[in-house]
């Protein structure tokens, strides 16, 4: 028996390095089953937060390199995983306040499980970035959360409007969700700020003097 | 005027920096709209190239590390960039011999327009990239390439012969397919022939001996 075949609690699994290791890779899968309320940019269809990852990724690699002092590599890594907690606890839209209540927990359950189908040392180096990524405390999650902002914001407006239309968002919602882009990414600020007064003016962001419906 | 205005000939774009990244970004979007043949865990839908990519992505992360000598980071952004030619080029089955005859063609002139959009030093840097995963030189290159052909053997072993079945695949395709998986992944190898017989003794995975209808 290997050292991979006991938990960290020290109980036996049965399972070889490798089979933990397929086991994990083709639970990750349903990730692609996993609808978010953002569309794809041409609006044909909501985007899943499986390929929506993909896309985190690929923008950490084009803006990684921009950020001093950043670890670029660890950006990717950590926006690859972020969203896997997702297969138990679903995703959350972000204006749902009732549905966030309880997320922390819902996820906190969700990572436990997913990433300690991993054998040991790699359930605790991605179980890592997932925490990095929540605590919002590094350069490395600040990043990452930017461009978990940024992303929605890109498709929302060359897809017209998108979920903010659908659901009705206000303008201090949707720049109160976009903030951390300020910190993150500070280069993009005003390029984020014209994005949202641009998308006010076609009406597809509510001005902020509307009595909300709900 | 930046030196990101010009492009590598000297010809002027009139864009900054910034707006060709964004460019790059938005354009990116719609790798999520190219099919594979190859369908989820589940077998409820084919997948996407997007998501696909995100999917060898993590594999990387967790297969990298066991490889000597391998830099992980650099198989992770090879997956993550691999299939945006196919934005412009379309997927092509690994099985149909007249679409791949002229895909070498029709993928690099897409490499050249959509990393083309980047910014010079970025669009060297992704094309280097998507280069170094074709030509199969490197220790990284060859574990990427292996991870893209371990990722549908599992979801077609999961989801019950998946599009070996649907397209009625044989034995020796799918051996002569799984090939880099030994070189780049030879941990991996008996494993996969193991899948390939279960598959085979399920019929999913047609005899060799049949003569194929086409």
């Amino acid at each position: 028996m290997t050292p991979d075949d006991v938990t960290p609690n020290g109980r036996a699994t049965g399972r070889t390095r490798l089979e933990r290791q397929l086991a994990f890779i083709v639970e990750a899968d349903r990730l692609k089953t996993v609808l978010r309320r953002t569309t794809l940019c041409d609006g044909s269809r909501r985007e899943n937060s499986a390929e929506h990852s993909w896309h985190l990724a690929l923008m950490a690699m084009v803006f990684g390199q921009e950020a001093a002092g950043v670890d670029a590599g660890r950006v990717v890594r950590m926006v690859l995983v972020h969203d896997l907690v997702e297969i138990d606890a679903g995703d959350t839209f972000a204006y749902d306040v009732v549905g966030n209540e309880d997320r922390e927990l819902r996820e906190q359950r969700a990572a436990e499980r997913i990433f300690g189908l991993l054998p040991p040392d790699q359930h605790a180096e991605f179980r890592a970035l997932w925490d990095e990524f929540e605590a919002q405390a590094t350069p490395e999650s600040r990043l990452a959360v930017a461009l978990d902002r940024l992303q929605p914001l890109l498709n929302n407006d060359v897809s017209g409007g998108g979920s903010w239309r659908e659901h009705g968002i206000t303008r201090a919602q949707v720049l109160r969700r976009m903030a951390p882009i300020e910190r993150g990414l500070p280069g993009l600020w005003s390029s984020v700020l014209a994005i949202v007064e641009r998308n006010c003016a076609l009406g597809y962001i509510r001005p902020d003097d509307v009595t909300p419906s709900r």
